[in-house]
């Protein structure tokens, strides 16, 4: 089982407006929610490759029922851990014509302390009975920054892989307790690290004790940085669409990757075809099937020198 | 009593951002949340005057369920009837620095035929313990657009004072059913009878059923035609702030003043006053009472001409 761990969970909701323009009212011609954050994303991709998978994390009040009533729906009953606090609710603003969207990211309920050890409390529990751990996204008001290296040392003490993918203070205090897997995006390694030559970054964060590196670069796909050496997996194809889940789908098949054992190339070819079949898909936690299937063949995987600056 | 329908509810949610760039992704800093909906801002006014007021209206789900908690919260018990669908979010995204807002109004839940019935039924009731009954705002879907004219019929046979603030085709038909007040901005008015000149637009609506017709002109003041004259009522000062609850305050003001019996002249100075009080609050519902006690006596009324191009 895999195990995705969402801090922050949200109700991503939608809002179709013909056009923006800023301190205009405008009609909102269509509205939809559905239950997001990253690790939800995740859990979603993972069920649908037909791998068992587990939704924890913390959320409450009216929109955390809204959030748990969603999963339930899509057949995804959750293990959060309820807060006194609302949920968060993110607002994407998209423009009929041009599908053009407009993010509003509220910081999520303060989650107190006690809150916080009856989750680790839960995690453990679920951990024992995880493979992979999949800590994702942002930490909400009130958690300790190092709160996913918490999280990485129980991971690891129950027996489970982990795999993290934030950014900023929460990425730095997590690579201290030794994740298997790292997966920044290009910008948060350079941002986390002040580096902004990817090779040198990626040793840096592998130096301060992640065990790979895996950055994300868009049309550019995958860039990983291993024990066992360093490769470049690039899709064959460009797609146009939308970005905003093809880094949650990168994270699951990386946790599927390591969950079945795959070797990093092959693990690497996987992770960009279904992070490339996610961006014709108009909402995170879902990946075109035909796209995933073509890329996962026509993805190249190469083989590159270690050291920093020898690769641009 | 003074009850206030609004038929199509809201919860007027308020995002704060350092400011707003269209396709970008944006930090949420503060959340607000307010049961919402231009009766209920009416009756949050007419409270503040210590006016008995009762609210009632269409609300339901998750969303209905937040409104009237706080509406309690706020000692305003409604007498909402309850919907199938979930009310609406208003969202306002307001810019820290300089407070412009960006709103985006989604169209609310669909009324069914048995749910606008139950409506009635409590109208009816209550129309009988109303000496004014306020109707205000947009109708949700499916509802027929002559809804507020048959709530007008309904509260005429009960006795009651009828002020409608709508606009569209809800107000034209509105108009039929002879309600004594009709309150359009100046744009809703051109936009409604198509004529340009206020004077002649008003005169429009009293000859299709209108008892007397108020229209709002922002800074400019008022103008209203009634079957006693028509009056100006211009603010002795120029307000700077968030005009969107200017409009109900207005309406409370017209309510009260016709449930006291006041004169037009006197009725029309404290609607200015209530409503340029409006203008400094951030709020919908709310009015500064040091701007409203200054304005009661500042503001000046002078009797225009009735016939349409008279008067600019």
């Amino acid at each position: 089982m895999i195990l995705t761990v969402t801090l922050n969970a949200a109700l991503d909701v939608t809002y179709v407006v013909d056009d923006l323009t800023p301190h205009a009212s405008h009609r909102v011609l269509t509205t939809h929610e559905r239950a997001g954050g990253k690790g939800v994303n995740v859990s979603r991709v993972l069920a649908s490759l037909g791998r068992p998978t587990v939704v924890t994390g913390l959320c409450g009040g009216p929109t955390g029922d809204a959030i748990r009533r969603d999963l339930a729906d899509a057949g995804l009953p959750d293990q959060f851990v309820p807060v006194a606090g609302d949920s968060r609710r993110t607002l994407t603003v998209v423009c009929r014509d041009d599908g053009d969207a407009t993010v509003f990211n509220p910081a999520g309920p303060h989650v107190g302390t006690d809150e916080w050890e009856a989750f680790t409390a839960r995690f453990q529990r679920l951990a024992e009975r995880a493979a992979v751990v999949v800590l994702s996204g942002s930490l909400p008001p009130g958690l300790p920054t190092d709160a996913y290296a918490r999280l990485v040392r129980l991971a690891a003490r129950a027996g489970a892989a982990t795999v993290l993918d934030t950014s900023g203070p929460p990425l730095l205090a997590g690579v201290g307790a030794r994740p298997d897997v790292v997966k920044p995006n290009a910008v948060e390694l350079a941002a986390a690290t002040g580096l902004s030559d990817p090779a040198a970054a990626s040793a840096e964060l592998r130096e301060r004790g992640a065990g790979a590196v895996v950055v994300s670069r868009g049309p550019e796909g995958l860039r990983a940085t291993t024990p066992l050496g360093s490769w470049r997996a690039v899709p064959a194809e460009n797609l146009t669409g939308n970005p905003t889940g093809a880094g949650d789908a990168c994270v699951a098949a990386l946790a599927a990757g390591i969950a079945s054992g795959a070797a990093w190339p092959d693990l690497l070819r996987e992770a960009v075809a279904l992070s490339a079949a996610a961006v014709p898909r108009p909402v995170a936690g879902e990946f075109d099937p035909a796209t995933y299937h073509r890329l996962r063949t026509s993805t190249l995987v190469e083989e590159i020198p270690d050291a920093p600056g020898a690769e641009r």
